[in-house]
């Protein structure tokens, strides 16, 4: 498992000593000291790529041997930021054009879950996450997906996991945990899949990242027993505090769709100690992290909310370190890695420049680093596995020609939140064919697009999208093919445009594609860098608004999380309607 | 190596759920929360040594199966007490022994650093202090001895420790670290002996301890960049300071000799966070154990000094443990060891009960704990090994008959300081044999007790002892056989009662014993219990006020460091003086 060691370690303690020539020293800097909280006038000399001294005792006097003199005016030095937990997937960039976009805003270090990928291409893709990220000038650390699939044999994805897979990625150098031990019943309740897992991570000194969205009280206590370390999941300021009392790292959550920072900052400020209190983004978009930007933004929510900026400083850096056992990490101090921001003001957290292991990477919002594009087989492979289907095959029907049927539906309880619940109606049929009863009324098609014959259809009612069809390949966690449309007509365009361009976003109006966005890798990745990706995702909102939904900020993957069935109430799969609180199979027509 | 972890997750599992039935619930408790600071009712369920559940939400509502319940009367409930650096031959006791008198202070866990009967026995002496603490009521860890001998090549012990000592006892399950690297000078400059123990120690995810003194600046960087993460050296508000902000974990140490938490909270008491501030007691003697008391007076000390009483809790417990790379101890949480002290105040520090591992082990300062007596065949293997002494071999030959010479010596440079100096003399010669000018002034023996043929002769002054004779086979760290003596005679009454009782410490006065503290183990442990030791060495203390060490508080190990070669500035070995600084033995006559 990767530890951040020099290369040669005598030649640091030379440099130290000042008896070889450092590679950097950075003067006139007010330094951010993350054991004591002060802010320190100092020095700070770099010998390849690790920090070699940090002088605090006479600033300025530079009287030992050094190649570069970096003059920080004044300005704030803090060690580059971490994002504790986040799927670079959801950028929808591969992991280089992804390390293009944050790397300006001043994040070294993230912590990926490739779980999307996993779920589509298992540990191949995971492997490939792994291997093309190597040699960036980010550190992009990688733990092992915990729960493909969600829920098994329930769903049916590119993989499963067991503690085998786990097993084999555990010996990747820059695998270091167990990603999102989101199965949490699983854990409580102490099922083999989980506990045989955790234990081989635990054999390769893996950490284990937690997920326990709402789990309280005794469920709560068992999933710490179980193991699980961390939580990025808390909604509400108690949730938030329970969790941190009983020794639950807290990841301050702020990704595209979920809001956390406000909530969690609530729930926590009142704590004598911020030791446990840690940074994540989660899910963000490209264009979200191009115009808002990354942990450097939600630092800054954070202090806006309250949050002393040194204890948030402090948060997105030692305490995410120690979160992810990485040593050497995440402070201005000998034998650390000299990754480092130079920025003039705390709060407003934009970056003059940008250091990993001493090199300048980014300069006043604008890559320098140079990050040359690579290709790898696997991004060629298609994902979209199914055969070539008819409308036909998108009609839900019905078990009488004409009349009337009561249907068991999703529905979703407001048009800005994901939960779902589990309702009734009858509806007309003529023809044999059902017949919507409004608008906001629609079929909703699972296909799977790893080989094996299913295609399950439902009705849906409360996804926003009043006319059209919108049809997404990535779709959680199975990220089989999911279209909500009018007509099967429809659908088919969705599916067939989608397949054509080997996976992606779709959406469709009259027999006419609105908007485009192709993720041809896996399905869930586009080839274009982050401008050109927020270009096109741009464009799909606005079609997304055009077929009707207009009451959510960002319509983009609203029906992103309607086969996820670990989320409330009732989801679909490929193989149909799921209750996710019985994990038992809906039928569409009840008797 | 170890992981603290139940034996059965999933009945550890259902006994958070409520499944099953707890082994005990604390109650009425106000729990010292060591993540928030907090101190909050709560009740704590323990199932088979680990903390199942930790109820806020409805404190006093025991509504699920539980064996036994315990009322804590409102009392404070903390962790379980940790000591992160210590060693159990300056107790001058068995393991098992000194569990019984540390158990009803509250410390249910030390980090012990075999190194003195290492020094000793080797291999086998660590090996012993392993199985000797084995199923004890509280946990010994045992961080591997990195040096020994301390300065090689210029003193000879019973063994010499290099990597290959480092792989063989990393395999040890109660072994965790690598214990204090006090070969800093070693270190800083990349000695080979220090740099392989280090990379064998992390390939084995040991921990690395550290121990610089008055290191700072570049040295210090240096230090850091080898490695080490932590030190309980410092001495001085400054000293500390520097080390915090550099990101070494600094322990408080208060030990029977060096008394450094008054000056460590100076130099951090202005400190934003307390999170790497960690507490030792490094060397305590039983008497000081069994009056004063552990890990607790360290806490009760601190915070006489100012420090909050959950800032100092925490230090020892959660802190302490993350010292120690630790996971699942040092908090009251679940899935964590059920180490817990009850105690009516945190100032005073006095434990009404103790529990290890869910069992009441000591009460109102009693052991309740049953452990039981072992021996083992080491205990009785003779350390003394040298060949039978004449007077002879204690008189310091002068290279003349008769006249004046000038000698080399050590100078104590104050009744009640360890530092000595090297200072220059005339003294008189009658026949060939030395005159002592007066009664301070004494001539030092130090016999090696390995097998060599090596006894090596000085003079020293200041020691304190005006008359008679002082010998101990504690002798920091070869313990060799160390005599101060005015008649040879004197000192081969010393070193022949020694022998006989297989080391020890003893005083002699006009051809008579005054007091012997026989340490029959390796010449360093007594035979007998806290108690009974701590008596002996009461009688032994006050034979040496008799011989003239009135000026210190605690005479008892008044040469115990006159032949340590790596303390400042010239000390005894069994070759001869050696200037610590340069590492050359320094010859008695000058020419």
């Amino acid at each position: 498992m990767l530890k951040l060691l020099p290369k040669d370690t005598r030649a640091l303690l030379k440099a130290a000593l000042g008896e070889i020539e450092s590679d950097t020293v950075f003067t006139n800097a007010r330094i951010v000291n993350v054991f004591t909280g002060e802010v320190l006038p100092g020095d700070v000399y770099v010998y390849d790529g690790f920090i070699a001294h940090v002088e605090y005792k006479n600033p300025g006097v530079i009287d030992v041997p050094v190649k570069e003199k970096v003059d920080c005016h004044g300005m704030y030095l803090i060690p580059g930021l971490i994002d504790a937990h986040m799927h670079i997937e959801s950028t929808m960039l591969t992991p280089r054009n992804f390390a293009k976009a944050v790397i300006p805003k001043g994040t070294t270090t993230v912590v990926t879950d490739p779980h999307e990928i996993g779920n589509v291409f298992g540990v191949e893709g995971v492997k490939y996450m792994h291997e093309s990220s190597e040699g960036l000038p980010m550190r992009q650390l990688i733990d092992i997906p915990s729960c493909i699939p969600s829920v098994p044999g329930k769903e049916f994805t590119g993989a499963v996991f067991t503690s085998k897979e786990v097993e084999e990625l555990s010996s990747l150098e820059r695998v270091i945990g167990l990603a999102e031990i989101m199965d949490f019943l699983g854990v409580i309740h102490g099922d083999e899949r989980m506990l045989s897992e955790i234990a081989v991570a635990r054999a390769h000194g893996l950490y284990l990242q937690g997920h326990a969205p709402m789990v309280s009280g005794r469920m709560l206590s068992a999933y710490l027993c179980g193991g699980p370390e961390s939580d990025h999941e808390s909604s509400m300021a108690s949730e938030a505090l329970e969790k941190y009392r009983l020794g639950l790292r807290i990841d301050m959550r702020e990704s595209s769709l979920t809001k956390n920072v406000k909530e969690i900052w609530k729930g926590l400020k009142n704590s004598r100690y911020f030791d446990t209190l840690d940074v994540c983004t989660d899910d963000r978009e490209s264009e979200d992290i191009l115009t808002v930007g990354h942990v450097n933004d939600v630092l800054r929510l954070a202090i806006k909310e309250g949050m002393d900026p040194i204890d948030a400083v402090k948060s997105a850096t030692i305490n995410n370190a120690r979160e992810i056992h990485m040593e050497h990490l995440g402070a201005i101090a000998p034998g650390y890695v000299a990754d480092l921001c130079v920025l003039p003001d705390l709060r407003a957290m934009d970056m003059h420049q940008v250091y990993f292991s001493g090199k300048l990477t980014a300069e006043d919002g604008k890559l320098l680093a140079d990050i040359e594009d690579r290709t790898y087989p696997i991004e060629e492979r298609d994902s979209m596995n199914f055969r070539p289907l008819t409308a036909d095959d998108f009609v839900l029907k019905a078990p009488i020609e004409n009349g009337e049927v009561t249907v068991n539906y999703i529905e979703y309880t407001a048009p800005y939140s994901a939960i779902t619940k589990k309702a009734v109606m009858k509806v007309k049929v003529e023809n044999g064919r059902i017949i919507l009863p409004d608008a906001d009324t629609k079929f909703v098609a699972v296909v799977n697009r790893f080989g094996l014959d299913h295609i399950a259809l439902a009705i849906v009612k409360g996804t926003g999208n009043t006319t059209g069809a919108l049809a997404s390949t990535v779709s959680h966690d199975s990220h089989n093919l999911t279209i909500v449309y009018d007509t099967p007509e429809d659908a088919l365009l969705c599916a067939n445009t989608l397949k054509e361009c080997k996976g992606g976003l779709v959406t469709v109006k009259d027999g006419k594609v609105l908007a485009l966005l192709p993720l041809p890798i896996a399905g869930l990745l586009s080839k274009l860098d982050a401008e050109g990706t927020a270009a096109l995702a741009r464009k799909m909102k606005e079609a997304d608004r055009e077929v009707g939904l207009t009451e959510l900020e960002n319509p983009l993957l609203r029906i992103a999380t309607l086969a996820l069935p670990v989320a409330p109430e009732i989801k679909m799969s490929d193989i149909g309607m799921i209750d996710v609180a019985t994990q038992e199979v809906v039928p569409v027509f009840v008797d």
